[in-house]
């Protein structure tokens, strides 16, 4: 064992030295001239204050939590005969330490992510002075070392805090995935936070910028007289760069350890069948480690293949692709071999295969997932067609296409997702072991989180390349740079939106694992083996009630973030009005006076403040949902029936995460489908921005304005509640996994 | 046992004849000037035209069910030894039987209830002319006809089925309601039909002539110039009307059925256990039936009891609320007395007052929905105030505050329904009485629904008084009189938000009612018997995607509905702007000649043939759904897991309830949010609906611009795809209680 663990370990340092060397890379290119590094310093400076502080905030939080967990396990809680230490104080020592150690992990992750974004936008802005190639190259690098980060980072911790168990603690092996699970609950704490305060941000300096700048003093937008502006542009790295990083780091963590917990079920069960595997227990313990450590690897040479061809005139989407293609076929080359290596058992010669196939369905299912995402939120095709014409009458007509859009995107991801649940536990069913239909579920998501280092890169790629573009903008270079990085932002926004489909598709077949794994802690904390049967039976009404309150949590919890944007956005608009007071004013229009220099700081400090205020409310509606009905819930425990709080906790974890797929679709999609019907109609569909009249007078196309009243609208849909849905459903699993041996 | 059932028809008779005599009184009215008689001949014109057609698809598309129906059980599925009866053939007669019945009833019900309302309508506004308490009572009473006889038919028609198999056929009495179940499936068929088409109707009919009329040629609402404006009124009719009675028709129905099978079960595992009934099982089967056929009772008196003062001061909602205080008061003493009568156990004697308070329990939950209802939707509180002050920055800021307060109204109603299903639920498993706890819930229900026949008068009371004041309006009568008719509107408005609170609350308590119900009935046929352990894991994957599909189910039809009527909509559009093509116009404004006389048929006939276009497609969607995942899944049946497909669809029933419930929620009081924010900002808040210019000209607020955004957003939500949720969350239940035989 203790070789593969040293494998693992190897991969995952190399790893993080190759997101080393790749930042050194990226860092090495020029910084370009005074005027663009000035708006640059801008933004680095408000996006490194912003996240100091929400560190601070998030990492107080969870040292309280990190207190109360101590204590919870070990003074309120007693010994158990099935717990897998002799002590409560013991358990509770490697409870709180994982968590402690998860919560770190993913601070640190999250800001060497945004440390690096905010040093390639203005790598990636001079580049494009010369060269597109260039500057698409130091985007996707500056991308992939946050990435490589998270992804390595989240290997590393799980694989070091197993070999930490193991050589200080006798317990069994098999059961050290129990004593980590922490892991995946810190770095999911932090997440939630940090993809919420960063959403709120972002979105908040959005809407205001634009209320106030665009509405009220008519000036365009990213006009660098709107004092709100570089605060728009932070938003961009702490929303997108530090949150998506945050969320994706818990998504591996918490499969990693899932995975362990199943794999250790089926390799027992298989063993005590007389059916075990080649590599032993362990091997399948292993097996998702390794498996990410390859795909690790793929990443990194898919990352390397990218480059446009001589003459630039290759679309770069298509660069990315190619590199997403060849990241994809290595590791499912690399999936096949470890399945092979790992999974494989004398007595079931069918085994590997099946596992094999079952993680080419989840690779599958992420396909299918960004083609969805793709048709819903793309002006080829109908829907978003269909949203630019009926904004001809009006904003309410926009409203209701757009909604209609974003509440209909629900139907082909959750056909393809159950059909891939469905798939992959049978291709396991069939696969000769012994209640191997889980695990085979579990190997699915695996697939599909193989690669999970290129999407990062590309989804990371975003914001760079969007405030490269900021900078090209508001240092005005000439027409023809603007143009090489439109081309980059328009890529950008093509990728966030992709990123997005596969991160909830990925989230939704990650909840289904962890359940599972769930259910097996429930078992083994209380004794009752893998023979009882443990149902989450919704005809109960205990059961039925927990179900009802997971669904209601995700609505109130998505009011909650939608509102926060609202309300901070207020803050920003009463600042900028305070800035506009003392200029002088013809029939109520600013005239800007020529030397008017705003105050970017204090907008920037203001949404800091506002956002870091907003996101505690939501936050801790999550976290404290779930561990109130588990503990409320014992009241109904019965002989004969002692399970049921756990149980009520399981259907309000399994029915939150449904509500929140279907939430999380409807405002993505119908977020980005606002968008770029709005983008639809810039382009020139149905008058376009302006229309002329015939006595060659140009006015707005109210169309045009409509189409904008949805964009806004869309907003905290798709940036600030959606992607905080993903990590609530994460957040749900892990913390119901940290806590359930409280629930029994 | 005869003597209870005729007790119950002759109840059910006696409400039948009390409507026809309320009729009667009504129709004594006068119908006021030629002018008033012009413009509700017209809507009474075409809301007839309409309900024609729509009856016409509707039961067509029926009597295929019904033939598949036959088909299906009679030579499809081969006779089992579990079943009720002793041929497929006569199985299949009984279904198809109770299946035509219920739906020719729900047909007749709504035909009545719009014929009588659309005759109540003229009445109350020519009584609006002398006296206030005159037409306070003419509308009521024209909305208590559509209320008793939904009660009263659809109590009749289960008693008459049971009365009916009984007689001839030798089945057990107590496995007499598996074979009239079809009662309520094509009670809900029609209904969701006939919501949905009149939903479409008239918000299409709305949107439309808002759009075209205020937007486009500049004419305010209501503007007899507008083609559009009578199909307008003719919605209210086809919408609310028929389609609320239609909903509720069902609601009783089933909620009858379901109960009497949870009664039978308990009664019998009760004597099982050698502790039963002083009534029998068979007076335990009918306590559902006598306490309805109390609750017409009390309805009634609580009806005739509605007057105002002498001087006519008093608010006509405090009239309305104390009559329905005297129903609420007569009907809980009359349940009190009816569970002492027969849920009475000499060797359980706590039980009878067990189930009254469970009862109280009910009662209890519909007073907390409409109090929460009026928290979210009245314009004294926070949320519609908060909407009101987003505005202020535009509609995209409106839209977003709106979706917000939606999405947290889920919160309250969700705490209430956990606390009353548990509250009732460990009510009943402390009664004494063994396996009591669904039984419970069951009776919670029937307190909730005691007073449906009140309700639902207030409830047509508000479509009634809304094309009063539209004839009112139209006819051109003095500013004394409109001030009379916006007295009762604004009372019918809150009377119509508040029974849509209490139309949920009972959807979701007999949901879960009906969920036992199928249970119950899959073990019955499956010949498992009580002591079977049947479970609905959601731990299982695939039951889990049975729950992912209902969930989507919900979203997917929301989003169908809400398009319909956007698509219906622009064919008003469109049909209106031929009509005024023709017209003179200066500077793209449209000068109406003195003489124009728009025709008001043409639209009627467009949205008509749009909204019966339309509503064919959301409406199989629901029907057929469960019935390919009932029959899809059963290729998962493996050796030990024989009814695996009978709980993928209980999955799908039970998440999809609950989806269904919180969707309703979001559209419902998300639009009455958005439109009370209106009303709010026209009652002179933020500025009111124009503003005075300093140099004393009047321009439009752009707040009140904004507010109507949200407004027309929230029309196609809280009329059409809002209410159709409802009866979609009990067509669910009642399809599968239809066709649960199929899945096993």
């Amino acid at each position: 064992m203790a070789n593969l663990i040293l494998l693992v370990i190897a991969v995952s340092v190399f790893g993080l030295m190759f997101a080393a060397y790749l930042s050194r890379w990226v860092l090495r290119h020029d910084t370009g001239s005074e005027a663009m590094q000035r708006i640059s310093n801008a933004i680095k400076k408000g996006a490194e204050a912003f996240l100091r502080r929400q560190n601070r905030t998030i990492l107080l939080l969870a040292l309280v939590l990190a207190v109360l967990l101590f204590i919870g396990y070990g003074f309120i809680r007693s010994h158990r005969d099935f717990d897998p230490v002799g002590s409560s104080l013991e358990l509770a020592t490697w409870i709180t330490i994982s968590f402690v150690f998860g919560a770190l992990c993913s601070v640190f992750a999250g800001y060497v992510g945004m440390w690096i974004s905010i040093r390639s936008n203005i790598r990636t802005a001079h580049a494009a002075l010369s060269s597109l190639n260039e500057a698409l190259r130091i985007a996707l690098r500056g991308g992939a070392v946050s990435g490589l980060l998270v992804v390595s980072m989240s290997l590393l911790g799980v694989a070091g805090l197993y070999a930490l168990v193991h050589s200080f603690s006798p317990v069994d092996p098999a059961r050290i995935p129990l004593l980590i699970v922490g892991y995946g609950f810190g770095a999911s704490f932090v997440a939630l936070f940090a993809q919420l305060g960063g959403g709120i941000y972002t979105k908040a300096a959005d809407v205001g910028a634009d209320l106030v700048g665009k509405v009220e003093a008519g000036i365009p937008e990213d006009d660098p007289r709107n004092p709100a502006v570089i605060a728009d542009l932070v938003g961009d790295n702490v929303g997108d760069c530090a949150g998506r990083g945050a969320d994706l780091f818990e998504s591996t963590a918490a499969e990693n350890i899932g995975a362990m917990i199943l794999g250790a079920s089926l390799a027992m069960s298989a063993e005590k069948a007389g059916m075990g595997f080649s590599m032993g227990v362990i091997g399948v313990i292993m097996f998702p480690l390794i498996a990410r450590a390859f795909g690790i690897i793929a990443s990194i040479v898919g990352i390397m293949m990218v480059k446009l061809d001589k003459e630039e005139k290759m679309d770069p989407m298509t660069a990315l692709n190619r590199g997403y293609y060849v990241a994809v076929i290595l590791a499912m080359i690399a999936f096949g071999l470890a399945t092979y290596w790992f999974l494989n058992s004398p007595s079931a010669p069918d085994a590997w295969w099946h596992f094999f196939l079952c993680g080419i369905v989840g690779v599958l299912t992420s396909v299918g997932f960004v083609y969805i995402t793709q048709y819903y939120t793309e002006y080829k095709y109908r829907p978003v067609k269909g949203i630019a014409e009926a904004s001809k009458t009006g904003p309410a007509t926009n409203i209701i296409a757009g909604f209609s859009v974003g509440l209909e995107c629900t139907a082909l991801p959750t056909l393809v997702m159950g059909a891939a649940l469905l798939a992959a536990y049978y291709l396991g069913r069939s696969s000769g072991l012994p209640n191997a239909g889980l695990f085979g579920t579990a190997v699915a998501t695996m697939g599909m989180l193989a690669t999970a280092a290129y999407i990062l890169a590309m989804d990371t790629f975003g914001p760079i390349t969007d405030n490269a573009g900021g900078i090209v903008e508001m240092s005005q270079q000439p027409e023809h740079i603007r143009k090489k990085t439109d081309r980059l932002d328009a890529v950008g926004n093509t990728t966030k939106a992709l990123t997005k489909g596969y991160a909830i598709g990925s989230a939704a077949l990650a909840a289904f694992l962890l359940f599972q794994a769930y259910i097996d802690e429930v078992l083994q904390y209380s004794g009752k083996g893998h023979g009882f049967n443990f149902v989450v039976d919704l005809s109960k009404p205990v059961v039925f009630v927990g179900a009802l309150l997971g669904a209601m949590l995700v609505f109130l919890f998505a009011s909650l973030a939608i509102r926060a944007v609202g309300q901070a956005a207020q803050s920003i608009i009463a600042e900028v009005r305070r800035q506009y007071a003392p200029l002088p004013r013809e029939n109520d229009i600013i005239q800007f006076p020529k030397d008017f220099e705003p105050e970017y700081g204090s907008c920037v400090d203001i949404v800091t403040k506002a956002a870091l205020r907003q996101m505690v409310l939501p936050g801790l509606l999550v976290v404290l949902t779930p561990v109130v009905v588990g503990l409320a819930f014992k009241m109904f425990i019965v002989p004969g029936d002692e399970l049921i709080s756990a149980q009520a906790v399981a259907a309000l974890l399994m029915v939150g995460t449904i509500g929140g797929i279907l939430m999380a679709l409807v405002l993505n999609n119908g977020g980005g489908a606002w968008d770029n019907a709005k983008k639809y109609i810039e382009a020139g569909a149905h008058g376009g921005k302006y229309l002329t009249m015939p006595d060659g007078k140009k006015i707005k196309n109210p169309t045009h304005a409509a189409a904008v009243v949805g964009d806004t609208v869309g907003d905290p849909f798709k940036d600030t509640a959606g992607p905080s849905l993903h990590v609530l459903i994460k957040l749900l699993s892990t913390i119901t996994l940290v806590l359930a041996p409280l629930f029994i």
